[in-house]
């Protein structure tokens, strides 16, 4: 994110949107230069100063109307918040804190400016709700917008890039599972399709506009609408050396599980009895349901976890087993007897 | 860029493309190594570790089809190209080394497939095309490609993100330069914008597909379509602290000399008469023409500057001055005497 100004190129409306962006984002500089932003937005590139000792973890991730949100589903800040929390919950990931958001924005035009008939009682633009769901969230992380771009584009996409730190050596990977280390995952399950379900039901097939939530509604869709991302909890893993393999839980869990195991090559077995099914999910949602942002990890048998990290629930869920030819990667355990868990991944709106 | 595999959400051609990513990027990951690069693809996040007193830059730019290229205008291989230009040129322009890249895609369908009337002597898709442009410039200038992000998308568009490395406190910035700092540009001016009006006149405005550019054509037509980033002479300068100020050439000249000014609080004048046109071009392109990509920069009266760096010749086309009311910013100075230069920036295409 450069200059916002004088550039022949851009609509007047791109530009005001450019300079209030830049504005926003120094108002957040302060939390960013102590945490190793030492330059944002005006320059041809930002500059970060890791600490000594720390490596940086990078992340990109491509949100497309109709893919991954649907601006006649979603309120331009649910919108904003889970652009941002889908980088955040990667860094979650890697036990990493994060550093700073880079944002590319493809508008319409007719979300840039002020619709001619609009009520004084809601004077913000689209984009304007966008960034108020996108820095709330940025904020109480932390992390600084510290860059992207802006451009008109006939489909709205916002590409997110989240720069965390970790000391070197200590990010948790994917690939170091082992066999006899137990399975554990944060939070619940499901919620996050069980909201999704709900919202489709709100919402008109045809209608251009996102329904307004009901209060009643508002628990059971902020799963979806509002995930929280775990980086206390990936933090918190991370300093101690508990976990052995981690991974967030973006397509589901029984998708997820698979690439951890691919990763590690390693096999798991998943007790049914044991997954914390959020109290709106369904079992399928819980094994299935994408875009939970949960952690799932691995630890040794000997590491003792709490019940809790920073309030979040720790539930223990499995264990890791050797490929064995003939067994299924990953197994399902019933006290009836067990059955293959088969990927079966998460298809977003598509 | 996570887990090629398993994931029901995608489609098999998607599947197949990510894998190839992922080979393909790998066959780099040696450059990357040594140059910081630690983890790459197959994670949550990818893992950069700087040299002890570095401090990392890092720059995104969204391109669009239709508004930074165009499908019926470029051939996908030119696409590939521009795009990584793009953000080693931001990179360029601090003085950095290049450490790793970092693409999002969202691509329409038909350009992940293999068209099924496609003749046996041209099997390569799209997109197939589009990464042997990106992977030759990036292995030219050893930047392994370490993550990103695929989806499907109504509209082509490719968001690059560029991460180098600069020792701490001597990144080329743009708000340094003070009056009387004589001002120099590498290369020749206004070649992209020449380039791009010869290949308008080649393209057929209905047709889907982009002109095969005739033999005698290329060498006028390089500039637009693979404009070659100044990583050498960035780096040539911020190692011997020569400059006081400087950036890369995106938006024209007449643009970009005032992001420059306004950032560093100074006016400037630029001799119509010292400025190095391209052959092609018109002084009007030379002046406002976006793209070039060429280096803008101050340096003190008393620097020594070369006549080349790396083989890109270096010209003094200006100097610095106070800003002061009544006089404009920019001023063009001919023989004959004074005009002011007004910003007249850069559309793309739209």
């Amino acid at each position: 994110m450069k200059q916002p100004h004088s550039k022949a190129g851009r609509e007047r409306g791109e530009l005001a949107l450019l300079v209030e962006i830049r504005q926003r984002a120094a108002h957040a500089a302060s939390l960013g230069q102590k945490g190793g932003l030492r330059l944002g937005i005006g320059d041809d590139c930002a500059l970060l100063t890791p600490r000594r000792g720390e490596e940086l973890a990078v992340t990109t991730d491509l949100s497309i109307d109709g893919r991954h949100f649907r601006l006649n589903w979603h309120q331009p800040e649910a919108i904003g918040h889970r652009v941002l929390a889908r980088g955040l919950s990667d860094l979650a990931a890697m036990g990493a804190r994060p550093v700073a958001a880079f944002l590319s924005l493809g508008l319409p035009r007719m979300l840039t400016a002020t619709a001619p008939g609009r009520r004084r009682a809601e004077p913000r633009t689209w984009v304007q709700r966008f960034l108020d769901g996108f820095l709330v969230l940025a904020e109480a992380f932390n992390t600084p917008l510290a860059g992207g771009d802006l451009a008109e584009s006939p489909v709205t996409v916002a590409d997110i890039v989240l720069i965390g730190a970790v000391p070197r050596g200590r990010a948790l990977l994917r690939s170091n599972a082992k066999p006899g280390d137990l399975l554990y995952v944060t939070g619940a399950l499901g919620g996050a399709a069980a909201g999704l379900a709900r919202l489709a039901q709100l919402a008109s097939p045809a209608g251009p506009n996102p329904p307004r939530i009901p209060k009643r509604l508002e628990e059971l869709l902020a799963p979806h609408l509002y995930p929280q991302p775990r980086i206390a909890q990936g933090l918190w893993l991370q300093r101690r050396r508990l976990a052995s393999a981690a991974l967030d839980l973006s397509d589901g869990l029984s998708t997820d599980l698979a690439h951890l195991c691919e990763e590690s090559g390693v096999a798991a077995e998943v007790d049914a009895a044991a997954l914390p099914i959020h109290p709106a999910a369904t079992m399928e949602q819980a094994l299935h349901g994408g875009e939970d942002y949960e952690l799932l990890f691995t630890a040794p048998p000997a590491a003792r976890l709490p019940r809790a990290i920073a309030g979040v629930p720790v539930t223990r869920i499995g264990r890791i087993l050797k490929p064995r030819a003939g067994r299924p990667t990953l197994t399902l355990i019933f006290p009836q007897g067990a059955q293959p868990l088969k990927p079966r991944g998460w298809e977003h709106f598509s």
